[in-house]
């Protein structure tokens, strides 16, 4: 894995000897400190580290025989010098930035690395997607490695992507400079059934000597888990429970483990080292997924160490769980994860190792943040059009395109209903009487409707079906091209008009979240790059979301995370019942099922 | 890293899929042993392991469901079940035996991994004679990783190899399927001073993503050390102290530690570990050099694991030093290791964790042997005459070769000697007065001829000298081809004529050891691979050995370990005095010396 933007240390070993050797000056020092040591696990007082082209040349008790009239001192004061901090599996898309604003928010928490799958743009934009992530991923100032997306569609027969990933594209990403691995390996039932498609991916990355990200949702440990650890899989960030951590490390695999905007895995299975007192060189920190809002608000992976040892994890070994250990995952012990010669100088200063406060953050040998403001720059890419402009409805909605037809002659009719349940990912596939009018049926009390409007190919195409849960009232529709994990149009509304309204706003903004009542736009976030990020900073995308939030309890909606289980409607793999541009899915036997029950 | 002659993990992933998921039965099942568990550091009692092409599918409480009537059942019956033991740096050739030979050797004491640096025949034979052993180390049962040998010549101007290793066979070497990385980087000081040839051998090994073995034999932990670091090595195993253990660690690199035939280095650095407290992950064990005597007599990985314990290491942690840390240091984790799916089926049963006994060994699916007794063919490379033919002397030797000519009218001269140690690798650098007689100097008392034949390219060659320390009396002599690193010829003798006798001997055989008294030849140890090596089985050579210690006490020679000290007398790295086919060698000074002071 080489960097194309960054020497490699081959590169520079000559001039990070001469700087060791005290034959020149280092570009910059970083003096009297306490080393974290992560491979070790000590704390070393009164320590300098010198720095020569980005990279670690020196560390040791004295540098000053490497510097020089114009090398940089950085006085660390007797503070914590510990490396930068890795997220071990995440997806950028979900903090609906770009990767460069995704950057410029967490550089401030310290972190200095991420593996990022960017599964969301896969579904839009197939492969061309997945390598303007990377592109941008490299262009930043930290170390931003790509996962090739393995699962687009992740439920194929019962969705329609923009594009699909095959196990050639895989094969061709593993080639790109910023690809270290394969995105999570969620079709586990794939891998068990040994699915020809899912093998070809894992062996394709295998072959080119990279990790296998797993992903295995099931609370099953029995042959279905030991046919997925079989298959190839090298981590999994889907346990739950101690029980969960414990399997995955036994098995060879590394527990990698979560505490994202929504997930709070980590209290739950860090006992296994905590309480079990198993090796914890297995157990790796991450994300998955962090909205705009909680990296505004509370940090980033500083706020997973932070919490790791708040449940009673030594801060050195919660340390090593996002820095070189994450690091020896992936196989760039060498390369990063810690503060020794060679590797990036991705260094943070802090005066507490259990509060964490991230008062300095180094980047490659630069002062990227202080006192949590950014210092550097984080570039754009230059998206093009084909990534800009992808909400393509093939024509403008009307609230005629939202019409569900009763049959012949019905006054009332029983509905499919998706029952949105408060705090969880499943549904529940309600059923409901739904009055009959002028031929239509209509929503009724908590009922109202759900459309998904095909967005990718121009089909024209609209799925209605009626949804319970969110306690929308008055004359009101939202919409949002955050669809997961598809990714077309989802608009719930409690009028067609409105509906049609959300929808043609968000064509015309080029994608995002919108919300109207009555005509008239209650709040948006605009997500012009894919219908799934903004360019725009953290701050303002966060608060955008806030607005939205407010208006989506202004029409009555009280549910925790609203937004976000409006996103998941269309998410054909999660229970029990959901939309997709193919028909309503019973996701108990996927299989489609009818909006309206036959007259019996 | 790919074995040409083993399928890899996504060849079989089908296969192994359908084990675990009990679709297809198992080739073998191991039952009801304990599951030494490396990677969490736990004893499980009760479960079995399910093997299938020779890896494993399956480890868990109950592996019935993957038995069919075909499946090879081996009862642990309650005993440990733990990983083959990996030996993480060593030189075949000090076993003076074949890759065949040395694994047929230590396959009994559980080693199925070695990670082997044929730097000897390097000297020999070049590119070509790396080639050679890493051929016949694919071909066997057990799995022995090639190192590209670094220096050769280890002392560049000193001393004239038969061959010179460049950064360019470095590039060749690492797209062979065997290589690992690159053996270890001994010309420190080349390193620290930003010697090209070996920063580009460094980097040639880098670029390919493989590891650079390290060297630095010196207690300098100051800039020097520090320069090396930056250099790129990623190991040592040259510490012979606690502080150079964890200085090792410390930096980055991990520390490997040595129990060889000559080497006792884990006593004073295990410490690091058992009262420092320091995480062991970096920490790894290994043999460096193991005579045929040791392999039949003490063992080989299990003897370092056993003595590692009875230093106070915990067991569990003992075998992690042996195990996943050195799979994990060579980026073969999810290869070998430990005993989890994908991994090579390689696993020792045992009854006891401290005493280690090894009882059966199993190594890629396969009972390779049981009760300390060899079950597997271990093939031979048919070794081409290039190979066999290596003791080129040009013409056959007289006594007249031998002779030391005084300089016109002496009669008595001072000499340079070369003063043998016992138990110590330097010689110290003496001087003696000794006897003319008919102009030709002659050796007094203790004091002896030495003589290293050129051997490589038949030039005729013959530097004569003077050693002291062996104690030989009587009309004797002793000639090697076994002489490093260089490995010409090196005959000591009391007399010229048996020194002429030893020498043709050694040229008609192809190699080897003999010695000489009265004109009847006492002993002799056959090597006629490269000079270096018997293709016998390692009983055979160790009796032969054995012989040849009883024969040099026979000739008044009473030091320990007295044929290596004869091999190392041209190693002209280390000091104070040494031979070499371009004189006599001040290491001190790195220069030639005379061997007669003129007169003053």
């Amino acid at each position: 894995m080489t960097d194309i933007a960054f020497p490699s240390w081959p590169d520079v070993a000559p001039q990070l000897i001469e700087v060791a050797a005290g034959r020149r000056p280092a570009d910059t020092v970083i003096r009297k400190g306490v080393w974290v040591n992560v491979h070790t696990r000590e704390l070393l007082p009164d320590h300098d580290i010198a720095i020569s082209a980005g990279r670690i040349a020196y560390v040791g008790p004295d540098a000053g025989y490497c510097t020089g009239p114009d090398t940089k001192v950085i006085e660390a004061n007797g503070r914590y010098m510990m490396p930068g901090l890795c997220d071990a599996h995440m997806h950028i898309e979900s903090g609906m930035l770009t990767p460069a604003e995704f950057a410029r928010a967490v550089i401030p928490h310290g972190t200095t690395s991420m593996f990022t799958d960017p599964h969301e743009i896969a579904n839009v934009l197939g492969l061309e997607g997945v390598r303007l992530m990377h592109d941008e991923a490299l262009l930043q100032p930290v170390n931003i490695f790509t996962q090739m997306p393995s699962c687009a569609p992740s439920a194929p027969g019962l969705e329609t992507t923009g594009y699909e990933i095959s196990p050639e594209d895989v094969g061709v990403a593993m080639n790109w400079p910023g690809i270290i691995g394969l995105g999570e390996m969620m079709n586990f039932p794939g891998v068990a059934n040994g699915d020809p498609k899912m093998l070809a991916e894992i062996a394709a990355t295998q072959r080119a000597g990279k990790t296998v990200g797993g992903h295995y949702a099931s609370p099953d440990l029995g042959p279905d888990f030991a046919a997925y650890v079989a298959g190839g899989p090298a981590d999994d960030h889907e346990g739950t429970c101690e029980a969960d951590a414990i399997a995955r490390m036994r098995q060879g695999m590394r527990a990698m483990v979560r505490l994202g905007s929504a997930w709070y895995d980590v209290e739950a299975q860090i006992t296994a080292i905590t309480e079990k007192g198993l090796d914890p060189r297995n157990f790796i920190l991450c994300t998955d997924d962090c909205h705009s809002g909680t990296l505004v608000n509370d940090g980033h992976m500083n706020r997973v160490v932070r919490h790791a040892i708040d449940c009673g994890c030594d801060p050195l070994v919660a340390i090593q769980m996002a820095t070189i250990n994450t690091a020896t995952h992936f196989g760039l012990e060498r390369e990063l994860g810690s503060i020794t010669p060679g590797r990036r100088a991705d260094v943070i200063l802090t005066s507490d190792l259990k509060s964490l406060p991230i008062e300095v953050v180094v980047a490659r040998g630069q002062i990227v943040a202080e006192a949590g403001e950014i210092k550097v720059d984080c570039p754009h890419l230059d998206w093009p059009d084909s990534a800009r402009g992808t909400v393509h409805l093939g024509h403008e909605l009307s609230a005629r395109d939202f019409e569900i037809s009763a049959p012949e002659g019905a006054n009332a009719v029983t509905a499919n209903v998706i029952g949105v349940v408060e705090n969880q990912a499943p549904t529940k596939a309600l059923q409901a009487e739904l009055p009959v009018v002028d031929g239509l049926v209509e929503g009724s009390g908590d009922v109202c409707q759900i459309a998904l409007v095909e967005r990718h190919r121009a089909t024209g195409g609209v799925t209605n079906a009626f949804v319970s849960g969110f306690g929308y009232s008055g004359k009101m529709a939202m919409a949002s091209t955050v669809a997961h994990d598809s990714h077309h149009m989802i608009v719930v509304g409690t009028d067609r008009a409105q509906m049609a309204l959300a929808a043609n706003r968000l064509a015309e903004v080029g994608g995002g979240i919108t919300i109207f009542r009555e005509g008239q736009e209650l709040a948006l976030v605009e997500l012009p790059i894919a219908g799934l990020m903004s360019d725009s900073p953290a701050t303002e995308v966060a608060a955008k979301a806030q607005e939205m939030v407010n208006a989506m309890e202004a029409c009555g909606c009280t549910l925790n995370n609203a937004y976000m289980q409006h996103s998941l409607l269309a998410l054909v793999v999660i229970p029990e019942l959901r939309i997709s541009d193919l028909g309503l899915v019973d996701v108990r036997s996927f299989k489609k099922i009818p909006v309206i029950e036959p007259l019996s």
